[in-house]
C-alpha cells in the first residue's frame, strides 16, 4: 500500500520548523508521503516534530534519501515548485492546473511527486531538470515573502481542493428546513401584499404592480425555507397588532 | 482611493504573530486592507509588525473597530470564513467559488470583505448573521491544524490565483440601484428588531437571539439593493401604522 499521492520532496531542507510547517500543510490537505534530499541538520530534527503539531507522528515515516534521483526513483510524474520563471523549455502550470494535471496522472495509476527547493535557494536548474514540469505560484511582484511551509501549503491545499471539486458546488445551507415551495411562498406574499393595501403602502394605482414586483423579487431570489416563511408571517403578524390597543 | 478589495477583517484575534502573519499573507496576495475588530492586545502591535516581513509598514494603516458592524459599515458584500458547517441558512463557498464571487461583485463597483474570527472560537453565529455568505475551507477530516495567517493565506492567494484567471461567472443583475452598504442594512434591521420587540414577536429572552439571528440571515443574503432597503423601510412604516385609526 503506498500512501497517498502526490509525494512532497524537499530538498535540501534547512530549517527543521519548515520541515514540520511542511509536513504540517501536508496532513491537513490528507498528503503523507514526505521525502527529505539531504537535510542540513539530519533526521529525525526535534525542532521539525514540535512544529508539525502531530503531524508527523500520524504520517507514515519520512524517507530520507542523498540526491534527488533517489528520492523520485519510484514516481511516474514530478512537478518542481519555482518562485521565479527559469529559462528551461518546460511546461509551467499554475498550482491549479497542476492539480488537474497530478489528478488526472493518479487516474492513470500513476505515482506523481511535487518538489520543493531549499529556504532560500530553491531548486536548482539541475534538479529542475529532472522533473517533468514546473509550478509556479503567482504572488503579488512588489511583496513576495512565502516560506517553505506556506509554499506546501498552498499546493497542498489547491490540490486538494481540485481534487475534491465535484463540478461547482455552491450550496445553500440550510439546516432542517427544506426550502419553502412556490405556494406557500405565494400565500405569504399575497398577505402581505393585503396588509401593505390596508397600510396605505402603494401611493397610486399606476405605481402597484411595480412596487408589488420590487417586493416580491427580494423575497423570492432569497431562496427562502419552510421555517423561514413562517417566521416571516409571524413578523407580519406582530407588526400589525402592534400598538392597536394602545393607541 | 480605496486599497485593493477585499478588505480583511480579523474579529478579536489574540495573538500578535498571527495578525503579521494575515498581514504578510495579505500583501504577498496583493490585498492591502487589513481591519481589526476589537484586538485583544490593541494596537499597534510589536509582534505583528515584526511577523509581518514589513507587511504592515507597506500596507495602508491598519483599521481598528470596537464592533463587526462598524467594520463593515462601508462594505456592499462581505464573506465568513468557517471552519465547520454551521446550522444557518446561508450560501457556503469553496475559496474559489469565493474567488468568482468576490471578482464579480468587485467588477459591479461593490466593496467587498472577508470575515475570519479569532484564533480558537471563530466567528460567532451572530458575527456570521451580519454577513451575505459563508466560506468554508475544506481539510482533511481527520487532521485540521490551520492557523488564523494560513486561513488568511489559503483565502488570499486562492482569490489571487482566480482573479488573475479570467473566467465569467454568475451576476446579480441589479437595474439601476447599488446594493446597500452594511451600515444602512444595519439601520433597517434594528429598526426593524425595535418594532417586533414592541410587537411582543420575541415570545421569551431565550428565544429572543435565535430569533434575530433567523431574520437576518434571511435579509442578509439577498445582497438587497439600496431601493429595496429604502423600500423595506417603507413597508415597515406601512404595516406598524396601519388599523392605528380606524380600530
Amino acid at each position: 500500500m503506498n500512501p497517498p499521492c502526490p509525494a512532497i520532496i524537499l530538498v535540501h531542507p534547512q530549517m527543521g520548523e519548515n520541515i514540520g510547517a511542511a509536513a504540517r500543510a501536508m496532513l491537513n490537505f490528507g498528503l503523507e508521503d514526505l521525502r527529505l534530499v539531504n537535510p542540513r541538520d539530519g533526521w529525525p530534527n526535534k525542532a521539525a516534530t514540535d512544529m508539525s503539531s502531530g503531524a508527523l507522528e500520524k504520517m507514515p515515516p519520512v524517507q530520507v534519501f542523498d540526491t534527488l534521483q533517489e528520492a523520485l526513483a519510484d514516481l511516474h510524474y514530478v512537478l518542481a515548485t519555482t518562485a521565479r520563471p527559469r529559462d528551461m523549455v518546460k511546461e509551467v502550470f499554475t498550482p491549479a492546473e497542476a492539480g488537474k494535471e497530478t489528478q488526472n496522472a493518479q487516474r492513470a495509476g500513476l505515482k506523481t511527486g511535487l518538489v520543493f527547493g531549499a529556504e532560500r535557494a530553491g531548486l536548482s536548474n539541475d534538479d529542475i531538470a529532472l522533473c517533468n514540469a514546473m509550478i509556479n505560484i503567482p504572488t503579488n511582484p512588489d511583496f513576495s515573502s512565502l516560506n517553505l511551509g506556506q509554499s506546501v501549503l498552498l499546493v497542498a491545499s489547491t490540490l486538494f481542493f481540485t481534487q475534491n471539486n465535484r463540478e461547482e458546488g455552491r450550496t445553500l445551507k440550510q439546516g432542517e428546513s427544506f426550502p419553502v415551495t412556490h405556494d406557500k411562498l405565494e400565500e405569504f406574499l399575497v398577505r402581505m401584499e393585503n396588509e401593505l393595501q390596508e397600510g396605505g403602502f402603494f401611493r397610486s394605482k399606476e405605481l402597484k404592480p411595480t412596487m408589488i414586483r420590487n417586493i416580491r423579487n427580494i423575497f423570492t431570489r432569497t431562496n427562502l425555507t419552510d421555517q423561514e416563511v413562517r417566521t416571516l408571517h409571524g413578523v407580519l403578524t406582530s407588526l400589525t397588532r402592534q400598538k392597536k390597543p394602545s393607541e
